[in-house]
Parts: structure tokens; sequence; C-alpha cells
């Protein structure tokens, strides 16, 4: 099923060398105004070939609005965006049509459907981010107007972790100056990450990184209990996008490690009379319901899978063959998850705040 | 919503200290025999009271089935269980009840709701697990008859972290031999890990640990592209545990640090004809969709907020108040943890079954 | 799947002769009073036994609460209910287990699921009714907080219709002076109704009937365009109740031989400055939505399909036999349908009123 | 929400003056031959300026298909099928922005949104029942696949009813000779009927109808007990179109007269040794589940509520306002109806096919 949400609700369909990608938005508030400037710039930043670290592909992400807008603003119908693909070679892939690619879908889309698309993924493809992107934005331009900010960002690579927290980054000062290419607020360490991907790069191979994120003036009582806890559906979230292999917040697997003396965040009453909490190793959520706290998370990546390297592997019949690295993809793919990442959060924090 | 599933579905019912705790599976497949010494001995696993390293608060579990079943087998109708609460004191909590409780629910539940069922903690009590580990015996059963097992176990506690690769253990020795009271298949480990926990026990503190999963003989092609990926499924349901703050499955966060030269599975024919891959860094899923291989993740849970000591917070108005540590609680989770992660990944796992 | 609606939710399980029937409500807000008198009379208008026109055949529907309520209030979890049987003979069926009876559901079942429980129809007995007027008592209750109400009736019994229009109709006498056996709000059409079923009753025999429904200050604006009408839900509701052949509200099918200038309901302002309609053809409901206006619909009930006469059959094998009659089955479903139509009205009103 | 069906599920989108109007299809089974001239003939059904007695509006229902095709069969991924609008004149309905046009959704909808698109309706116009037949085209397409026939036509319109039973009609001739414009497969009735509706035209009136449908071939078992039931879907499906007033299927409320002795169908094996039923009072559903003899139902229409004569009415201030006919609207509009009517049944017959 292509459906994400129960309130705010997203349905993608396309593929990566039909006709084009798209999205429909069900229940997005009357009212929003849409800023197509935004949606253009958001698309963007997800977009291949837009720095030496990412793959050198070229796509259009021209955006078509088909419906559920009038004068500029939603009006409560379906939001139905379409955006038309350009330049796809599906000539490029045929080399691999009987072959499956280590660590890619082939094998598992093979025997679950008999057949699978094998011009670039077909649905598989990482180009179906390219609608949960242009729904998130939408999402955004909906929390923006609640006053909320969802702000992600590089904090690994390979070896090469930011070894700054959440609460010491300072974003505005990264945004005010435009984000780098590895979309990492920390200049030194954004050096370094970028000189270890286009040495990857250069053998030819790819690595592995993390996007961390946060979520700021999300009002409390978000989330619900038992199944639907607010983490619980920001872990699927993150967990639906390709490549990714993990998911904490708060303290996450670090935390295991401390005693609940050292865990524990003590609540205390503010100088303008909010409760609040003097640290925040829950990451902003208690009992699967938001506490007004930031809310910051991490996801991994694995490395990217297509490698310009040979690589042994079987064909469909089961023989040897050698898997050969041809076309143009990312080496590391965490730059342009970025984006992603914040998408996929703004849709279920869109979600929550609508069911609450 | 209290509804988890989508083929395989159960709603869950009941609080703390009410009359009991429930659960309604629908979609069980008719003709499953329901062995009932397998359900009891599944809910004595989850049970307190078990050893000295766990609280030392009594429950009675007796399951009573009230509908689904007729001639010990079920029935394909709706299968509802009730487990009754017994000697529950409600006073016991009584100290608490204008207080929030550092890392609880307490704040979060009366900010959403305004009010909240102090007696216990109510639906966000660990007590309603119970009704996930019932459920999750009958899904259990049903892979079973299909030759799925599933093994869950405890592979860390504070810093202490088992050093053996899932693949090193043995699990037949260790089911021969009983669990120990810590559920980790390694008796030095074991021995370092109870000692940790009665440590801390005796400090009046808790600690935090990771329990560990491996499913094995999962059919290839369980899960679906997109969102409902079959590790973003078992992600939700890990996450939606109480005091979970982190899920990986395959090479988790670590496989970040690899190149993909190093992380990719390379694929051969065995020897009885059967595509399989060299390493297993996936995981046993790719593309969202299980490849026959071992599924392996880790659950990362916080170390337990209640504490036999004093904490520094504030009241319902905003006061300044300490919470003074009383009751049964236990110092570390993860042990009785593993049969409820166990439960929720057979839920998934039965779900995803009947969907393909 | 056994569930309805999708903010106020139920889940219904069990079988006519196993341990009993039951529901977990799902979505009812936290705070409501639960009157346990009006539950138990709700329950008692659905029994068999409780006239000489309904079937003789004795149920004890004591109601067993077991989760959701604390100091006689709804505290917003989920309300599981529960009615055990009592005295049910199975051995009653015996001699129909290989026989397909005309125009019940035993021939279906066998051929969908390959089995089915002969005992008194499992699952498709009109005890699991018992379970859906057990949470329309709940939905009722919510719904009369708000100023709402349901009021079912009979209309027609074989060919005596009731002559008079819901308008015609003086409920407050009726309800005053207690509903009659027969449920009519019109004491002559309700002696030819009664004379009628006893006819039929003494003949072997059965008959259909019609089931009305007025509902009363329902706001403006419940129903969602498109796919969930209000009346869409309704519709689909009534049509889920055993027996059920036909739906229509407002004119229904008598409404497509007028014309438009004699269909139209004219807007006009009252006295009051609130916009109204000065007829009521589109039976309070526009384009999906209540205006506002009386909701009236009607419900077509089949003959019961059990008679207490020899009827032609075919056996499992195909073979040739006789169905005789045996039991105590009602002649006439509707007096006991008119609180079944009643508590699913409620369960969809509820249901759009928390999703407006 | 505008999504309908579980497996094979559709979410519409788009509004009557906007870009156009489009459908996702998720869950359409891999390898269906896609017909695009059956599509086109399909919307031609549906299409306005047909006939004498539809309206004269043209519109032009080109499709583009978005998604889900790969040399001319579905992919097994979602079908994204848009129909862009042409030649809409929104200076048309500038006269009615402010005044509530009598039995239309333009009073609910003002108060249920606080706005409305009053440019042709939005959302609640007719125009989205382009999607609903472009999707049933495709489901079609399915049943097809699987042996089963839809067939739709017109059996009332005003007080002229067809009186024949689904059994007496010879469909096989009504379709080798095309269908009359009035889509009635009775010569006589059909001339009777567009004479009617050529003289309510010529006096700026409109008239009501009825539409009926019969299902053939369509498998044993589908269905679900309990609230999904077969004849439950469907009536909600019919509900769900603009106008509809009412749904009976079999006997309908005609078969409340009956006797049980008289409506109960007989079992019977016949000479190939299957087993049916002598009569279908049952309409081919027994229990909510299909029983192989032929699916008939009955869908009621209202006369059309834009009459080209003055009403009365007021505005969205409560004033008296005279509302003046203008534009091209149809005088009746069952002939339209029917391919919606079978649209429907398609979805949710091929809905029931794939849960089953």
């Amino acid at each position: 099923m292509n459906t994400f949400g129960h309130i705010f609700r997203i349905t993608t369909f396309g593929e990566s060398h039909g006709e084009g990608i798209g999205v429909v938005i069900d229940g997005c508030p009357a009212g929003l105004e849409i800023d197509l400037d935004f949606l253009a710039s958001e698309m963007k930043r997800r977009k291949p070939g837009q720095s030496k670290i990412t793959t050198p592909r070229k796509e259009k992400d021209d955006l078509q609005i088909l419906s559920g807008i009038f004068e500029g603003k939603s009006t409560g119908t379906p939001l139905a965006i379409f955006i038309p693909n350009q330049d796809q070679k599906s000539g490029d892939y045929s080399h691999i049509a009987t072959k499956f690619r280590p660590s890619h879908a082939d094998y598992t889309y093979q025997q679950k459907y008999g057949n699978r698309d094998y011009r670039g993924g077909g649905r598989s493809s990482a180009r179906e981010t390219a609608a949960r992107v242009a729904a998130g934005a939408i999402a955004k331009l909906f929390l923006k107007s609640k006053g909320i900010s969802i702000q992600g960002y590089v904090s690994q690579v390979g070896n090469i972790a930011l070894q700054k927290d959440y609460s010491e980054l300072n974003f505005s000062k990264y945004n005010k100056n435009k984000e780098n290419i590895i979309r990492c607020p920390d200049e030194e360490t954004s050096k370094k990450m970028i000189d270890l991907i286009e040495k990857v790069k250069n053998e030819g191979d790819t690595i592995g990184g993390v996007v961390s994120c946060v979520l700021k003036n999300v009002p409390v009582g978000l989330g619900e209990p038992v199944f639907d806890k607010l983490h619980a559906e920001l872990g699927k979230a993150m967990l639906s996008i390709n490549a990714v292999k993990g998911f904490e917040y708060g303290s996450g697997f670090e935390g295991v490690k401390l005693k609940g003396s050292e865990h524990n965040d003590e609540f205390y009453t503010d100088s303008t009379g909010k409760i609040r909490t003097k640290t925040n190793h829950s990451g902003g959520i208690q009992g699967g319901i938001s506490n007004g706290e930031a809310i910051y998370f991490k996801v991994a990546f694995k490395p990217v899978a297509t490698l310009m390297q040979d690589q042994e592997s079987v064909d469909t019949e089961g023989n040897k063959v050698t898997v050969s690295g041809k076309g143009r993809h990312d080496p590391c793919v965490v730059p342009r998850a970025v984006p992603i990442v914040e998408a996929m959060a703004a849709l279920v924090i869109a979600d929550f705040y609508l069911r609450n």
C-alpha cells in the first residue's frame, strides 16, 4: 500500500522511468498559503547533481499542482502534485536486467512479484522520495504556520562524527549562510566529511552516514498512547526511507549505559511559569507523547549499494555473474537524505497535530 | 487508537488497576491448535516476581479465552482473551497523585487529557504489555506451524555488552538448559549482567539495556515496498513498547562506518540450488522485503524511571516537590522485555505472512 | 473484519454458543457518565422472549464492563463489555449440521470457510447484535449529552404499513406510555400488525417488515463529501444488520416519481433567524452532510428464514433433504430490530460527530 | 477522506473547475492488459452532451495515464489517471455565489467549511464521478479477466417503471444493438421514458429515476460476515453517488410483504452437480456473502435539483432571494448514472475478489 498517515494522509505513485512521480495529499487544512518558491527550493535540496559529492545525474523536478488549490491557497480538498520525469535513459539499466545487484531490492522483488521493473528500480528507486519531499514541503508550510520548525543535518559520515549535541549547534547562523554541500552545521567536521566522501568516490566505493533531526516548538500532547506513540510513528517514517538501518531518539542506544538517576529528566518551573525538564534525555517525548521540549532523533543510512566496482553475484537462473558498476550514483546518500528525513518528520508531526 | 496490525490485527484494552487487561485478535486463521500450556508459559516469562533481578511485585496472569475457539482450535472468528487483575493495591500510588514523576508519562498525559489514572499508570502502565504477550503467543503458534522461529535475548545491560554475533550463539543449547534469569545465551556475560543489576538495585537505582532478536525461516517476500517495509513495521512495533529508545536491524548504526564494498551482501547459489547471501549485513531484509536469511535486530531500553531514591520534580501546580521511591519495581527491564519483543515481532511477521 | 467506525470505533467478538458475546469500544470520549440502568434497558429491548410475538427463547443479557470506566465515568481508554451466554443448548441444532437451510448463511459460509459453526450460526447468528446494542447504548449516552435523539419504530409488517409520516407521529406520548410490543407508535396500526404476526406464527410461517428511524437535533455539518457521505455510512450500517434488504432516506424510492420542482426543499429563515427548509424530502442530509433538519430513513427486513414448516433443500453432499422447523424463533424480526437499528444509527452519528 | 476500498483502493482528486479530475488506483494486480479504447468508451457513456435527453454541456474526457503501466500492462504499482478539464466557464456560476440553491450541497458545505467553491460545486460536483468511471473501467477489465460481467440499466423514470424482472431481459440483444439513449433494455418502455424526460425538460423541470444492475458469474464466497457484508459495501458505494436516495438488493422493499415460505430460496443440485437456488429473492447474497447466483440491486436517484425555473431560497445572510435557472443541466440523471453505478459495483467486487 502506498499510503502514509491518518488525517494528513499521502498516497504516492509513479516510477523512476515512467511518465513521472506524484502524490495526493488528503487532509491538508483549507486556507493554507501554498508558497511555490518554497516547494521548488525543497525539491532542489533533494535533487541529484547538486554538488561534487552527489551523483552527477540530473533530474528536473518541475512540480505541477493538479488540484486542491484556489487563488494560491489550499481548499481542503485533495492536493495532487505531479513531477514529470525527464531525460531518463532506460538503456542505462539493460546490463543488469537479469542480474541481482548485491544489497538491492532486485532479488526480493523478483521473488515476491515474479517480475521487476529493472529500469532504475521502478518503485524501489530513490526517485520515489521526490514525492515525499513535495508532500513534506506542504506539511512544513502547515507546521510553519503553527510555529513549528524542523531542522535536519548530517551528523556522521563513515567514522567521522559531529562531536556536538543538537543544543550546541547554531542553526540560525548555519541557515543564514546557506547550507554547505554536506549539510553539516559545523565547518570543520564538514570539511572532513567531504574529504572522506571524495576519497571513497575516487575508489569507486561508497560510504554510510547518519542524519540527525531537531524539531522545535512542537506543542505538548502530540502522540497517542499504546501503539501510535509519537516516536513509533517517527521511527516507522524514517525506516521507510530507502537505505535506512536504524532509528533512535533522545538518549537512544547510548542511553542504555546510564543509570536511572543519571537519565531521568527532572521537572522544574521556569521563570515564565512553564513546566520544563532540566535535561532532555527523553528527546521531547514521554510515554509516546510530546512534552514541549525539543524532539531530536538520529537515522542511520547504510553505504549506497551501487558501486563503481565489479562485484560477484548470481543471475535469475542462479548462475554466477559479475555485476559491473555503471551509471551515475551517489557516493554517500546522507546530504540528499536530509530533506527527505525532514519531509517525513513533517508529515508525521502534521498528522499528529491534526489528530490531537 | 488501541489497534495494531492489518490482517492479523489486535485491539487491546484494560488498565493496570481496573478489572483486568485483554485483547481481541481479529484475523487469526481457522484451525490453529491453541496450546494453552504454551500461552501460560509465555505469560510466565513476562510476569513480575520471577527472579531476584526483577520486581518482587506479584501478578497472577490467568488467561480466560472468551471467544474464537471451538474444540481446542481457532475458528477464524475474533479470539478474545482476558487476564483479570488480582491483588492490586491502589493505595500504593496515592503519594504520587499530584506529582509528576521524572521521565514518566504523568506530565504529558495530564496535559493531553486533563486528567490521568494515577493508579499504576492506567494504560501507560507496563501491565498493558501482558495483552501483547498473550496475543503474541497466538501469533507464535501460527508462525511455529509455518516453521518460523523467533528468539529474543538480552545482549547488553549498562556497559556490559555480549561480544558475540547472533550467528555465534548456540540457542539450541540455551533453550535445552532453560533460559537463565537474565535471558542472555552466554553464561559468562550473564553473570556480569546479573552482578551489575544487583549492584544498581542495591543503590536504589536502575540501568538500561538492549534486547536482540533473531527470526529464522521467515520466507522470502514478506514486507511491502514504499511505506510498509518489513523493518519499518518491526521498528514501529518495537518503539511502541514502553521505555524503548531505539531500533536497528542488520548492520544498524555500526553499518554507517562501512564502505559499500564491505557492506554489500554478495549473492551465491548454495549446494541445494538456493540463492543466498555470503554475509548478512542486510539483516535478512532488502528493499523492505525479507530475503530468506536470518532477520535480526536490536532494541534499546532506557533505565527504568522509577527509582528507590528521592528526586526533584514539580506538582500539578508547578510547585517544587520531592518524589520519593516507593513500591516494587524492576531495577532493569530487559529480562522481562524479551518475551514482549518476541511477541511484537511475532505479531508483525504473522500479519505480513497473511498479507503476502 | 469485525471492526466498525473510525474515531468512535467498535470491535465485536463472540459466538452464539461459546462463552459469550463482547465488544471493545475505542474512542469513546473521557468523562461520559455510564448509566448502567440505561444499558440494561437497551439490552432488554433487544432480548428474545419479551412478548408473545417474539421468540419464546430466553437469553440472559447481563453486561460485564471489563475496562474503560473509573468512578462511573468513561476514562477515554477502550471500553470493553462482555455478555456471557447462558443456557445455550448446542444439541438443538444437531439436526441441521449437514443441511443447508434455505436463505440462511449455511451454504455461503461452508463454501467460503470450508467449515461452519452450526451451533446457532456462530458469528452469523443474530446474537452478535447484542454487542451492537451494548455499544450503541454507550453511543446513545454520548449523543444524549449533546442533545441528539434517536427514535426507531416499526412502520410496516407485511402489507400493513403505517400511513403516517414521521412528522405526524407523537413520540413523546408514545414514549410516555412505554413502547407497545410491536414498537409502532400508532395503536390502530399496531393492533393490525400484531394480529398479522400472530396469524403467520400460527401457520408456522414468518413475515417481513420495515423499521423507520428519526434523528433529531443532529448538528449541521456531519458527514464527509465524496465517499463517506452521512447517508452512505448510515446505509452501510443498516445493511450490515442481519436480514436487511434495503435502505432509503428522505424521499427514498418514492422520491424518484417526483419532479424537481416538487422535490426541492426551499430554504427560508425562521423567526429565530435560523436557515431551514420548508419541506424535508432531503431527509436532513444534503450533499452527504447533515443540514440540521430531522434525519429519517427506512430499513427493509426480509421474513425470518427459519420456518416451523418442512422445506426442501440439499445437504453438504448435494443430496436432496428436508429441513424441518425446530427451535424457538421469531415470526417477525422487526420489533426486536428497532433497538438494533437505533444502535447502529447512534454509532454512525457518534463517529461523525467526533470526526467533525 | 477521498479514498474507497481496501485492497483494490482508489483515491480521487480534482475539482470541476480546476486543472482536472484524477484518481490513484492502489492494489490493481500486475499483468492486467489496459485496453485504452475500453476506457475511452466508458468515459463516453458518462459524458454530458451525448443525446437530446442529457445536458447539452460538453466535457472532453481525454485520459492521461500517469503511472502504473509498462508495455500496455499494469505493473502492480499505483495506477494514476488524470482527466484535464477543458472549456470550463467559471463565469456561468457567478450568479449563485452567495445564494443557497435548494437541495444542493451549498448550504451544508458553507456551514461545514465556512467557504465553498461555488464554481460548479467543486468536489460536490458530479464531475467527480468521471474519476470513478475511469477507475471502474480498470476494475471492469480485471473482473472481465475473471469472467464476471456487470450490466446496469434504467428501470424507472418518474412513474414509468420497466415491468420486467432482470431474468426476463435479453441483454445480449440489447448490447448487440448498442444501448439506446435512455439505457433501458426494453424498446417500448424506453420510448415512454424518453417522452417523459422530454416533456419535463420542456417545462424547465427535472425527474427522478431508478438504475438497476445485474452482476453475473460472481464466484461464491465474496463478502465478509458482520460489518463488511457484500451488500453493505455495495449499498455504501451506491449511496455515495450524487443524488442517490435509496438502495435495495434482491427482493428489497417489496420482499417485506412476503411470508418466509414464499421468500426462501430452496436449494437444489442442478444437472451439472452444482448447488443452486430455485428462486433468487436473496439477490445472489446470503449472510453477506455471494452464493453464485446473479446479484441484482436497484438504486434510486432523486430529480436533478437544478431547474430552469425560478425558485425561492435565501442567501448566505439569510435574506430571501430568487434562484433563477441557468446553465446546461440534465433533465434526468439516470441515463448517465448507469456507467457510474456499474463503475462503483466493479470497484466493490474487485476489492472483495482480492480480499477473498
